[in-house]
């Protein structure tokens, strides 16, 4: 049996918290940036969650990452927005985004808001999620560093452009599609590099076009989208409505989270919300979508071959809100390197 | 060398106009279907070009198709908006409605229309370059008859559900992202069995899961997803959308047009346009997407190794325009039975 190391939401919240505190980002920022993370970890997410706070907390504490940041709307026309993000936290500029394209889709029955001069925003499907709760659907794409190739080339002109679509169900647990645009992503390949595993092919190529199967090689050649020329297509329409539209960097103009600690980020995003309740009202629609929804579970040979996106997820959290977060080797290595570099007590860690 | 036969324009308008002179359709609504219909020929989409026009003169005949018919709007709410199709022809109710979209989104920067009650559609590549015109960014989905099993299901429960994204360029010749969310498009499979090929793996399943080789005997099993999850993730955001939330029928409710002459299609759709001018002056963003687009065009190790999505699109659409709308023989067998069944002079066919 696999023994995984727990900590409870309480422990890894005050941990994250004196983190950000010994960074000087002790605000209400901070604390929707925490929220956001952890809700990766709860949810099965790790590669977006604490395990990301080493990088997070060297980008505030050299003002890479603002925290506070001042974002200002420099368009408020109707049901469309843009924000530019002062290079705050991308967890904290897309909460507030979104929020507002609900706010948006509240009056209108549809809105959507742009984001630039953001960093990183952590997991799409929080937001998607942040929208059903609010009985909206919800998309929210962003940029991101470039490094995959467009189908049929062998230079990195996109990011990984995660794509999520979340829509609300009567039990709370949102449907919630949340998806790198790459045949893997970009923390997969991380991932794999740690725990020392072969990549299979059609996840990366080398200059010349050779798949490169060595993780550890992968910054020497550029990501394949998935499928092919469709994902490709997915691939450039985050990157025109992330970046394009809303005035942020696209391509090379994005920076590295992890290896450029002398710029901003420069990320940018793109959320739509629809208010569900202007097309039908709500029990209706439930009724609609569990109907549907039970056509797909029904679909397999067996109960629990075909999943609902976010179903995998909502098990996860349930799991993980009762027992406590998991926490695995590398994210307790990275705790645990914070713990020491800023001298906070993390007895949950041994 | 292949030698494709041709039809002028003119000629090939002329004889779809006389075909629904024929059904009794001879108005407004099937001169925008033609419309619709041919420029799907001349983008270099037959499969949903005049190919496809004995079935529709069948289904207008027996009044599946109502043509004209008296569409709707049952909610009109600031940017949103549902239409009941009246079981009207989907290239008709589908123009419409993107064009009301576009109307709205002028007004409010964006807007959504949802339809219900209608029939298939047609090239969603059509709809969103229609979008990009006027300046605006589309979106197009609709759902389909169902033959396409959820990620790891072996019952259809979905239709090849295209999703369709375009966005507007300087020089008229828009991005078009237009593809089935199945690993093939319905109509290819027909292709495929028209042609005597044989499919690759992973097209198609048979009841038990094994994969499908024989096109002709596609029907006895489901269709996939391309790109397993996230395909079939995507597939789901258009049936919820296009379906669920419109109020159209879903899955099994959804009719064939080629196997079903008893029902109307009652397929479902949803249109989004986003105005480009209320995040930036059109020349900014001209010059954005032109400087995005050239580094998509140059990740390639030769010229044209990367494709613009819609780039083959438009080099068809201006040879077609020059030497005239290629007709391949199905095509060909197509028309004639219509020539000969309604005494239609058809002498371009010879």
């Amino acid at each position: 049996m696999e023994e995984v190391k727990r900590a409870s939401l309480e422990e890894l919240t005050g941990f994250v918290n004196n983190v950000l505190k010994a960074v000087d980002a002790d605000n209400e920022q901070a604390r929707v940036f925490t929220e956001a993370l952890i809700w990766s970890d709860l949810i099965g997410r790790p590669t977006h969650g604490v395990w990301r706070l080493p990088a997070y907390a060297k980008r505030i504490a050299r003002g890479l990452i603002k925290c506070p940041c001042q974002p200002e709307y420099d368009q408020l026309d109707f049901a469309v927005a843009v924000m530019d993000g002062d290079e705050g936290l991308g967890h904290y500029l897309g909460h507030e985004a979104m929020i507002h394209s609900i706010e948006l889709a509240r009056k209108f029955g549809i809105g959507a808001v742009g984001v630039r001069n953001s960093n990183h925003f952590g997991t799409g499907a929080y937001y998607v999620h942040l929208a059903a709760e609010h009985g909206m659907m919800g998309v929210a794409v962003s940029n991101s560093i470039s490094k995959v190739a467009p189908h049929g080339g062998i230079r990195a002109v996109f990011g990984t452009n995660p794509f999520a679509f979340g829509a609300p169900r009567s039990n709370g647990k949102s449907i919630m599609l949340d998806m790198a645009t790459t045949a893997i992503a970009g923390a997969q390949v991380m991932r794999y590099a740690e725990q020392g595993r072969a990549l299979p092919e059609g996840i990366a190529i080398d200059p010349e076009g050779n798949p490169i199967l060595d993780p550890s090689r992968v910054d020497e050649g550029v990501l394949l989208p998935f499928g092919g020329a469709k994902g490709y297509g997915l691939t450039l329409m985050i990157e025109i409505l992330s970046s394009v539209l809303t005035g942020a960097m696209f391509s090379t103009g994005v920076n590295s989270m992890f290896n450029n600690f002398e710029e901003s980020g420069k990320n940018g995003h793109f959320f739509i919300a629809i208010d569900v309740s202007r097309f039908m009202d709500l029990d209706s629609y439930f009724e609609r979508i569990e109907e549907l929804l039970s056509l797909v579970k029904n679909s397999g040979k067996e109960k629990n071959n075909v999943m609902i996106p976010g179903e995998a997820r909502w098990e996860q959290y349930e799991k993980n809100l009762e027992l406590g977060v998991p926490l695995d080797d590398s994210t307790i290595k990275a705790l645990q390197g914070l713990a020491d570099q800023y001298r906070i007590p993390a007895d949950f860690l041994a």
